[in-house]
């Protein structure tokens, strides 16, 4: 996708370096920065900060940390060692532990001389299918859109959560593709964008879709409830961190309370995943996946531009407040109307998802 | 309520000077400042401005301003021009107008050289019975309080959403009333403590509660939903801008998206308010109450302290960027469980609320 009109994946390998590079996203949308990624232990901090985000590209970043831990030591025991240092990252996204599987299936049969070449070409295979699907996604949702648009003789009005845009996967993003696609193709669509608290990613999605020249209007995580009560909303599309067999979707702390009130206004609810996002392992969500709680002070504090155009952050309230921050929530599956996939779209049910089954 | 060890009320009548007193809410909970309303210009901007918030202590606050119109002037036309000046500042809460009925009805038939002693009369006469109104609110939601937790037989857990506290009211606050005399009683109530951006009046109840000695605990917006899905909300109590005839309830943005989680999980959802905050003229809450649209600098700004301890505010997001901000929606009364008045605990019903009929 475009940044100030120049071509950028989310990450990359530089060729001449041999390292990888992100876009550190915690600096955004107050400054466009590249980082480097020189170890195992960069991309796993990379991770853990945030300065990637959004399911598919944790997969691939994990994929690449393995890439650039074996460069040193192409051992079983540092290829284990490299895997458990990804794994234990962020606990909820189930692409990181598929990227990471992928990765040993592929490298523990090969000779330690061969598993470097073979590391960075899997990462990178695994880089251009989160690609191809994102793009098959946006294909998949851009037909729903033009038949909602078609029904409506008006611009659509589409409401997302967090950020599952270009900067939350390689390219093109999940819920955002089928909406770059629409755009493109000429049929009017108006996003509203929630805020994201507490991090804030709806800024990126704000950032990414103002770089794409799609029209958008920035709302606090309240305001959705209302918006749907009074119409303002024909379909709800975010993205998802696992989903089940049954089709429950965990996605970004406040998905829920969205899915709600679209279920209630009768609006249709989807999410755009990667099949790789289905965890065909969970049978109780609520049970089984585990819910990242996150540092008390990404509630207690904020970051912004202050008066002098410098990245200031701001405390809220004193650190002795108690804080209770669960970074993602569930949305079961009775409030989902179909999953977007590479692949199609289906019912978020069992027997709807059973075509998906690897 | 206590501040620092004082007590104070959110508004009151300098005696030496005859300005009326405030506590200046926008720099809460950063700094603790008292203000004054020299006339009726200064009561309106700080409605406006929400130097004063939350339904009830607008109403008082408006009544004071008509004190302060007449004293320069105290004609027909003044009054006139007064209440149409306080009318104007904010649109949803209904105890504005209900506070500026009073006063006209009052002070219109009463010769002008009583007026003004007529309408400081009034006007703290209004305070009084704010007080004494949440004072029985509370002792109503004590009773309820008391009953859930010799069901649980484990600390209360409470989920608010903006500040219904004593800051929003004279004294006691409407929602927080039960809350504090349970805290006083020994019963042991937790509270969740939902931020409420984009005016972040979360703060202001964390801060309230912290000052009485309340166990508390602060959430982005987003979080309401999955602490509801996982059993760790008792209760929902919020306050009220306006309540219709049939229990509908229109209070602060995002308070309609708690309610879908609390009715989706079995867990009473609860509006507090006094009497006049019951608006008996409103058939259709959608079409009849007008839902005050705020500046979109509220959602692209955030203020809070720097790391010198000063005030400061950054923006999220540059000022190109469109926003939307609704500051209320509504709560369709079937996920109401009851109205807390200081007449009593009443279904959310026209039937249920019949009784209450002036």
């Amino acid at each position: 996708m475009r940044v100030n009109g120049t071509s950028y994946q989310s990450i990359w390998v530089d060729d001449t370096t041999n390292e990888v590079a992100i876009i550190d996203q915690t600096l955004l949308p107050h400054a466009f920065a590249v980082r480097s990624l020189r170890d195992c232990a960069d991309a796993a901090e990379a991770i853990r900060l945030m300065r990637v985000r959004g399911a598919p590209l944790i997969g691939v970043t994990a994929a690449y940390g393995v890439a650039l831990a074996l460069r040193s030591d192409a051992s079983d025991t540092a290829l284990v060692h490299a895997r458990a240092e990804l794994a234990q990252t962020r606990p909820t996204a189930v692409n990181l532990r598929y990227a990471l599987d992928r990765m040993r299936t592929k490298l523990m049969p090969l000779p330690e001389k061969d598993r470097v070449h073979g590391a960075w070409q899997e990462a990178a295979r695994l880089a251009r299918e989160d690609v191809a699907a994102n793009r098959a996604i946006g294909e998949h949702g851009l037909a729903l859109l033009r038949a909602l648009a078609s029904e409506r003789q008006r611009p659509l009005n589409v409401l997302t959560h967090c950020n599952a845009g270009w900067l939350a996967t390689v390219d093109y993003g999940t819920a955002l593709a089928p909406l770059y696609l629409a755009h493109d193709a000429g049929i009017p669509v108006h996003v509203w964008v929630s805020e994201t608290r507490p991090r804030n990613q709806g800024l990126l999605t704000a950032w990414e879709l103002a770089q794409h020249g799609v029209p958008h209007s920035l709302i606090a995580d309240n305001a959705a409830g209302h918006l749907l009560a009074r119409g303002s909303v024909d379909l709800v599309l975010v993205g998802a961190d696992r989903v089940t067999r049954y089709g429950d979707v965990c996605n970004k702390i406040g998905t829920y309370l969205k899915a709600l009130a679209a279920h209630r206004h009768g609006v249709p609810f989807y999410a755009a995943v990667p099949c790789s996002t289905i965890d065909w392992s969970i049978t109780d969500p609520y049970g089984e996946i585990p819910i990242e709680e996150r540092a008390a002070d990404e509630v207690r504090n904020v970051a912004g531009h202050d008066a002098r155009g410098e990245r200031t952050t701001v405390a809220l309230i004193d650190e002795t407040t108690a804080v209770a921050n669960p970074a993602f929530d569930i949305t079961p599956h009775d409030l989902v109307r179909g999953l977007i996939t590479e692949r199609g779209i289906y019912p978020a049910s069992e027997d709807g998802l059973a075509r998906l089954r690897p």
